[in-house]
């Protein structure tokens, strides 16, 4: 299997030069402006792209696959486009990876003016550098831009600029199946006052990050913590938006779930305990219905729920395949406990860009530990969902849902 | 009336250095280290403090009393505190005020890991300058940070540095009895990591903001949109906390809310249409009970309502005066509805820092228009409210609840 170069400063050095040049014969080829000269009125477009590339002495070396942790280390350049409400959409810019200066009255700072997505590029069996659906992910951040009174954009645009960074960073994208280039597109209120009104001014900036498995235990089942006096999200609120303020009210019950020797944390909603979601991922469960049928069950898009890219895809599938019954439907923790009681409960994981698909081993709800044997089956179905998604991400099995950097 | 001096550019050179010497001067009598060599372990002590002084010829010009817009101008200096995990806090330093440099992957730009404090000093008509209550507002901050796994600190070694950072930049405290300076502490995670997970880095600062009437229409009385499909805060979440996370999901409802031509969002709950609070603002209703009796009337501490700092004066202050009732308790739109229809609703306001008491002259809820007396009578509850807040704010009424910064 090949691997990201392990480091030395020598070699690193030599073969980030090799990246360099090779990055710059690619942008040539493309017809990508070096360092252009501004253009006056940039407008979100690729084809106002302006480079500047990182000098060579400058970029990092590559950590080894197996010291990949989760967003930990970064690729050598990012994207940067400014907004504002005069000007509109400026021109994107490529630079080296730097830190962004904000004043400390940035909007973004305090009250949570910010939004991301989560996306991947993967490196395939044959070479080839792939994204996977990112049309996806640009319609849900265009929808949580207008939600979060940020600015909406051509994601048409960002995808085709999303493609040329990753190729100036191409080195970056791990030579392994285990492992991918994490992509973070951020876009956060930067105008410096401190009203709680919509802001003036927006960056929409990119970073990329390879990672290995999401979970350092890899493909392990986790255990859960379903307390329901913990919420998620709510009817009237935003949960179905890709939003910073989603993510931090959850770090400490994370925290708490992990004080109890815990991996994650199963959202439940209302007095019936409805299962929600689990952690940052969508949450699907396998059921046997007795009579010979199966059905397989994600909680359906109420507003309280992330419409995930790995949630669609698993969906779609599942109702390719025809197999079993599959059913986007409230399902509550009675419901979850009393087929596991008549050992109908057949397999229960997560569904998200990070980790793919991972599978539940136990939940520890109430006073009570259900058991999962989410992985004790033959060629179990969160497997085959696992086997199907990443085959179609690492090139070994043709899809529209692929999508070439070239 | 006084009044922070109008700007020419050479007036304000002038003054300006005369306020850094003054600060200067301040700064040698109370014993703070001018530029002291960095202690090794700074432990957030006021007396660990540091001060860069911004030199004399960047001191900023500072706006007019008539130009001051809530939150858009900010004074020379800046307070920050680093805190690591593997250090604790840092040593305190007051700086110029100047830009953030924050990595691209840090947690606050992602995942909302930040939160925030309202305060403000106040010259007094004897020019002392004075805090309102500031030990309220470290215990909620403190609260909050719990909350938001972030790290707490000592508050009442944050109010020394306060006073402090407030004496550098005393000149800015406006001089006239309608504005005052805010303080806005603001505490952020800072690692450069994506998982989502507690920040193991934060940096606590704190901006100063000359500042006049929060809303520019004076004391008139705002109109509230009620609509019960936008909801700010749910059980189990943490809408009692002042975090980032309560404030990014309210702003597209306030732009809906200004398209409709109204002031605020006054954010109901549940079925029954429970008020909860109004816009950033506790809601407080007076009543006419009917049999000469009287009842103000505030929606309860119960997770869904921030306890606010005037919140808890205008209570104290109405349970001293003894002469109506003080209820803490839920209040409907039904209810409201009815007492509007007979009569019996006499007031109703906002009460923040910000805007200390802003009343409220009718809520566009569903189809109806209530129009509500608020300030139609003889001394209205909210102008006695106003006046002794500000009494005490501005030294015209000895209190315990006003500290003087020396």
């Amino acid at each position: 299997m090949a691997s990201v170069r392990t480091c030395t400063t020598l070699s690193s050095k030599i073969s980030n030069n090799l990246a360099w040049k090779k990055s710059i014969r690619v942008y040539r080829k493309h017809g990508v402006r070096h360092m252009s000269a501004a253009s006056a009125s940039g407008t979100f477009k690729a084809s106002d792209l302006q480079i500047d590339f990182c000098p060579p002495e400058n970029l990092k070396m590559k950590p080894a696959v197996k010291d990949l942790v989760f967003g930990r280390s970064f690729t050598d350049h990012m994207l940067k486009i400014l907004y504002t409400d005069q000007s509109g959409w400026g021109q994107p810019r490529i630079t080296p990876l730097q830190d962004l200066r904000l004043h400390p009255a940035a909007k973004v700072l305090h009250y949570s003016v910010e939004l991301f997505e989560g996306m991947k590029a993967f490196r395939g069996v044959d070479d080839e550098i792939r994204l996977f659906r990112p049309n996806k992910n640009m319609e849900r951040m265009n929808r949580t831009a207008a939600r979060c009174s940020l600015p909406t954009f051509d994601g048409d645009e960002l995808i085709a600029l999303l493609k040329k960074m990753i190729s100036v960073d191409q080195e970056w994208v791990p030579h392994t199946e285990s492992s991918s280039l994490y992509i973070r597109p951020t876009l956060i209120g930067i105008e410096p006052t401190l009203g709680v009104q919509r802001p003036v001014e927006a960056l929409l900036f990119v970073i990329l990050s390879p990672v290995g498995p999401y979970f350092s235990s890899g493909f392990k089942p986790v255990s859960l913590l379903a307390d329901p006096q913990y919420v998620r999200a709510w009817p009237g609120g935003m949960g179905m938006m890709k939003s910073g303020s989603n993510y931090g009210p959850t770090l400490e019950i994370q925290r708490y779930a992990e004080a109890k020797g815990l991996h994650q944390v199963l959202w439940l909603f209302g007095p019936e305990h409805r299962i929600t979601e689990v952690g940052a991922m969508n949450i699907f469960i396998f059921l046997d219905k007795g009579n010979g049928e199966k059905e397989l069950v994600t909680p359906p898009l109420d507003g309280l729920i992330l419409p995930g890219v790995t949630r669609d895809s698993l969906l779609t599938l599942a109702r390719e395949w025809g197999e079993f019954q599959v059913s986007e439907r409230d399902i509550t923790m009675t419901e979850l406990v009393q087929a596991s009681h008549d050992k109908k409960l057949l397999e229960m994981f997560g569904a998200g860009t990070a980790a793919v698909v991972t599978p539940v081993g136990s939940i520890h709800y109430q006073d009570q530990v259900i058991n999962i044997p989410t992985m004790d089956h033959d060629q179990p179905l969160n497997q085959r969902f696992y086997n199907t998604i990443t085959g179609i991400q690492y090139g070994r099995i043709a899809s529209p849902w692929a999508m070439s950097i070239q």
